[in-house]
């Protein structure tokens, strides 16, 4: 993995207060840091538990052709983009992982069910508390199906709990059922928590190589603390940027499996900064498709943009163009080039214009698409959050503005303690 | 389909600027006029055209398992929403659709090809010009395998070229081979193409209603010519929001099957409106998925967003709240209640939390996720994009941007004649 970029003339990187601020993260003083659990966590996750999970997820390749994953926010979208990442795109045969609960939709939630009637299927329900709406809706359509399918024996055997390890509804439940629970740990916040249970269940059971994906975010753990690594200037670049009016940062990727490392990435840097009347919007693109719908206001709209791109060295598949006998479609000149090539010359090239549009424009490099390099990237992303979002001035790790929409739509369900 | 919005105390329309932009609009004498074909494209579509495709699409669906569909842009992501909108999460039987060419990737590229190749497939490569490089370069590889794959004879029956009626690169070819051809008429520009063959053909194969899709938009036809219609008032709240200093619009659906309107709807505003250092930076979110993401940042970031939603009254299924013994999970008060109920009321206290934390909040409102209902929907974003542009001071019919990274990635790719 590299970073590279070239700040606007007019940019200067704040050295002494990224610095300051990679301190704090360290030190784990500062606001929100009962939440970072997660900068250990690759060599600190539960062993036991892993092993546990690992076996699990075995025994429901075997007996289930889905696994359905219930949970929302950072119970999703990490597991979501990981897989999207390193499957296929078309899947052959593997237990697939579905997701519920991340959606109110009665359409969506409705053909989901009818989906699985007549599949073998197990359900992980992934919530700390185990009582946020969507997914504690969800689980109960989908312990109703189970009753109609399966014997209460079978039930215990496709019944996975992620969640507190002591407290909540969840909890209590999985005691009472004698369902198997795996744990969120209490230092970890949900948009945090990729290298957890939270995403190794799921992970595994869809053939992910989760050890690979501990082993790249190792590799990130001794990298990030330095004051000069990636993540650090990461961090600065994103500061110095935003105080010269740079309002949106535009994830841009060139694989299409990777649009859902954007949405991971929105959530992660969206609700640790943008809080107190601050923080980079943060948008994803996905190239060159997109050049051709949001490629006109990137170039030529408000200057208020810059762009971070996701670039992969190695694709995991090329072809090159193959020969015509007449050049009607003005190709000629591309014959025998590889795909890959003229996507990566179209990036080159993109850059620059970019740039010499007013977009200012990092790389972030990966040298493949495998677990290992997308654990180091995530565990990356969290660690220049941390550092980005200090220097900011805000909270890494909290989410206040969350409960001003939860009471007001609370108090329009008539949830009992939300009336009037 | 309908439109409300409540505008905060300091922000005024602006009717009369409004009134002139519909004016320009209609007069078909304003910047770009001669891209306004798709104004009358309603009842002006050319019918002939229309019942030879239905007829193709027939015969399509009766021999292939799959239409490949190649285009990118206008040519890819009309239709695309489209079909996520109308077909079903998990599609039966059909003829599928797969897009290819709308990506440099070559990992999706060989996936497709890879999956291609023990089906029955058809061909539809869709370019005004013929020699954008996405499309060309897919359709060169698509051509080698229908070639290794199909008899002269079978190739013929299983490719359809949409492009311009008389010149370029595909009309060429496609004069030469004998295969069937459609147009992409002189006076549509791509983002205002889907009532056009650029949509028809892929949407007849995939059973989508075109004659309903076409009477929806007939419907906005007859409303949005008038001073007072939703599409002049939804032109004239963006224009007062942004001249207050609202920089950002988010695409708000609470149907997972309406997210990629939402990525059409940011080409066709993006593309129009993103030029001369001006134009609202139009992003995209799904509740309440994208509560627990981007939920945050909306409440408590900075003040420069507001909030357009798109809600659907009649969802296609719904489902309600399953009762159960014990409370653990606090649902009790909503048990017997519809998700679909659950969902609306989240969207009213959403609504209400969000403009108390300062974002202006507007909602269209569909009827129903059906052919109609879209057809009219696209066509209002449509007609209200024009009036918009032309408020901003811009032509809402080119993309003069798009020519700076055009260029540079050519001079990357040493394409002949941008040599240095």
């Amino acid at each position: 993995m590299g970073l590279q970029f070239q700040l606007p003339k007019n940019v200067q990187l704040d050295s002494t207060k990224a610095h300051a601020a990679l301190d704090v993260l360290l030190s784990q003083e500062g606001a929100g840091s009962e939440f970072t659990g997660w900068l250990e966590q690759p060599t600190n996750y539960d062993q036991d538990e892993l092993t546990r999970i690992l076996a699990l997820s075995k025994q429901v390749q075997n007996h289930s052709d889905v696994l359905v994953c219930i949970g929302i926010g950072g119970s999703y979208l990490g597991t979501k983009a990981i897989l999207d990442a390193l499957l296929p795109t078309f899947a052959k045969g593997d237990t697939k992982v579905l997701f519920l609960g991340q959606t109110l939709s009665s359409s969506y939630t409705k053909q989901v069910l009818d989906y699985l009637r007549d599949k073998d299927f197990s359900v992980n329900v992934i919530s700390k508390s185990g009582t946020t709406t969507e997914p504690a809706v969800a689980y109960r359509l989908v312990r109703k199906l189970m009753r109609e399918k399966y014997s209460k024996e079978e039930i215990k055997k496709r019944t996975f709990i992620t969640t507190d390890k002591e407290k909540g509804a969840l909890k209590g439940l999985a005691t009472e059922e004698g369902f198997e629970t795996f744990v969120v740990p209490d230092e970890i916040g949900g948009r945090y928590s990729f290298l957890t249970a939270v995403g190794f269940f799921p992970l595994a059971v869809a053939g992910i190589d989760v050890h690979a994906l501990i082993e790249g975010a190792k590799k990130g753990q001794e990298l990030y603390q330095k004051k000069d690594s990636d993540a650090v200037q990461y961090a600065a670049m994103r500061n110095a940027l935003y105080e010269e009016g740079k309002k949106i940062e535009l994830f841009v990727c060139y694989e299409p499996n990777l649009i859902m490392i954007g949405e991971w990435f929105k959530q992660l840097f969206g609700e640790s900064e943008g809080k107190g009347g601050k923080g980079i919007f943060p948008a994803s693109v996905q190239f060159t498709t997109d050049l051709h719908s949001m490629g006109q206001m990137i170039q030529d709209g408000e200057r208020t943009l810059f762009e971070t791109v996701l670039w992969v060295n190695e694709p995991e598949f090329d072809i090159r163009v193959p020969k015509e006998e007449e050049n009607t479609d003005d190709l000629a000149y591309l014959e025998g080039t590889s795909l890959h090539t003229i996507n990566e010359k179209a990036s080159t090239g993109v850059k620059r214009a970019h740039e010499e549009g007013g977009v200012p424009n990092a790389i972030i490099t990966l040298d493949r698409i495998d677990a290992e390099n997308i654990g180091q990237l995530l565990y990356f992303y969290m660690y220049s959050c941390g550092i980005s979002a200090y220097m900011l001035g805000v909270n890494p790790f909290d989410q206040p503005g969350v409960e001003a929409y939860k009471k007001s739509m609370f108090q329009e369900l008539g949830k009992p303690g939300y009336e009037g």
